[in-house]
């Protein structure tokens, strides 16, 4: 088994804002796991909110050797050697565990999400990605939208009741709002979001910093709209810790690791009766696809990263008037374009 | 999609005692399901545990229309319209989705082990159970069973420390105690279980009736040796429930409702840093060939129920000085024996 990657800059469509800065290209690591004459596609989007770039993702991937495994199909053992090798990477990990996956859909000849026994029509809507601008360039953008009836838009920042109310008042699309840790006390945050409740917003992401759970626990008795859990929940294992603080989780494969995480991490959550998220970074085709694999087990997606870049080097699941739409075609369902 | 059954009576090797009666044949329902020129084969061994009997399984499964659907490989919809046809049915339930799941892995050629990204040598010891008899033919059943590096003994039964003892002092191999709940007081079962450690016993299976998880938690802080839960436990929404109470959980597809159930419970233990045991019924090759497909992903495998017929209408997982040694063969692996 040889791996291989190569670094890309994707650029956006529109310079992105989140809480944490702006930016106009996103570096992704593009991954190929080769066997047997089939070669397998990943890629790891690094965040730096958990400590990683494309220097740490090339350097993790460096460190690994696949010369000793002989079979991609031994996801257990191999995903548990790279796994070992540093407690975070996980954009990495994603890249490895997603190329392998599509390695053994590619040898089946069939979509992973028929591996996973679900059905394309299960799919959800994704919701579109509203970057933060100034109100009237942001309607415009909603508009430019208009396929998408569900929008994404962050909150947490000075202006958002401004163009929240204009987006609600000028558009028929639902909104979703994340707060990325914006709101610094209990107090803001339960004004903010009932005002938010009041524009018919379905859920609010993450409203308060990952380590304030107690204040997120005050703060879910006293609202009525979903609570979903995004910087406060990486793997599995952190789901049960905040089940009384969220009604449902945000699972990205560049948090978790990749897929056979984000399996268990469904399974956890359901399990413990929470809502399912599926979400993503800035990423091609290749990542979102990869998500878009298990988009049949959960109740919302948010899986437009690759709608928002330029130079997306692959074709992969396709979104019809807002749903995902996977295609038959074997592995993560990806093809290169020249 | 055509699904058909047939009952069987296994005939046991030896008559068989638990603390709720004892019997010398096991009336279980073999079912296949047809599509496509592939047979899939399923399994039921009901239990009168969960009011089930051989006539509720072929109720149950009278009433499956699976003519609506066209591919086997659609496991969630098919199962969610399965499964939402009663609250209760597990082994029925069980039946028809290892059939699926069996069909699925003969269409791609494959074992289900390999699809789920196991490896084959990971697979665990089985324990291999002794039933309760005189404490000279339970010595005599033991050293009969010398193949087995670990044996499950019943007890909460009035001569249970007897032979404990006896097969503590006179045998090499290690012990695992079932109570199947038939201590009344947490008084009692912590004497017990105190003396089962000094025994060496690796672990209690449900010391306590199912309804008293107040006192197993109470227990569970004055014994050393895992607990596990069986009656207390029977889908993956009950774990998050009994994880104070318990230290790991046993699995069992006839309780659960087959592998697609299993699965989601070994991902939810596992973020609960559960302990993770697969059990069984009374049942033939089929549906212990079908959960040794998952005990890769196990710590402790309790898969013996075709070790103690003598009429096994299929061949399948074998078993080498105790291990499970998965076969190389598609699906469930087990081939009819003519």
């Amino acid at each position: 088994m040889r791996l291989r990657y190569e670094q890309i800059d994707l650029r956006l469509r529109h310079a992105f804002t989140i809480t944490r800065g702006s930016r106009d290209t996103v570096p992704v690591v593009i991954a190929a796991i080769e066997h047997d004459g089939i070669t397998g596609v990943g890629e790891a989007s690094p965040s730096q909110r958990y400590g990683e770039n494309t220097g740490t993702v090339t350097a993790f991937l460096d460190r690994i050797d696949l010369s000793r495994f002989n079979d991609p199909f031994d996801l257990e053992p191999i995903l548990r050697e790279v796994n070992g090798l540093s407690h975070g990477d996980a954009s990495a990990k994603a890249a490895v565990d997603i190329a392998l996956h599509d390695w053994i859909g590619k040898k089946l000849r069939i979509p992973l999400w028929r591996i996973w026994g679900c059905a394309a029509e299960d799919a959800p809507v994704t919701s579109f990605t509203i970057g933060i601008d100034t109100p009237e360039k942001m309607l415009a953008k909603a508009r430019e939208a208009a396929a998408y009836p569900v929008l994404k838009v962050k909150v947490g920042v000075p202006n958002d009741r401004e163009y929240i109310a204009l987006l609600h008042g000028a558009s028929r699309q639902r909104l979703r709002v994340d707060a990325n840790e914006g709101w610094r006390t209990r107090e803001e945050a339960l004004e903010a979001i009932l005002r938010l409740e009041e524009l018919g917003v379905e859920f609010v992401e993450q409203p308060m910093p990952a380590d304030h759970l107690a204040d997120t626990v005050w703060l879910r008795e006293r609202v009525h709209i979903p609570l979903i859990a995004d910087e406060s929940v990486k793997t599995a294992a952190d789901i049960p810790l905040i089940s009384q603080a969220f009604d449902g989780v945000n699972i990205k494969l560049m948090k978790c690791g990749g897929l056979r995480e984000a399996l268990r991490m469904i399974h956890t959550a359901r399990s413990l009766s929470m809502k399912v998220m599926l979400g993503c970074m800035i990423e091609s085709s290749v990542a979102i696809s990869a998500a878009a694999q298990l988009s049949p087990l959960v109740d919302y997606a948010d899986l437009d990263g690759n709608l928002l870049i330029i130079n997306d080097p692959y074709h992969g699941v396709e979104v019809k008037t807002g749903k995902l739409v996977l295609r038959n075609l074997p592995g993560i369902g990806v093809e290169k374009l020249s």
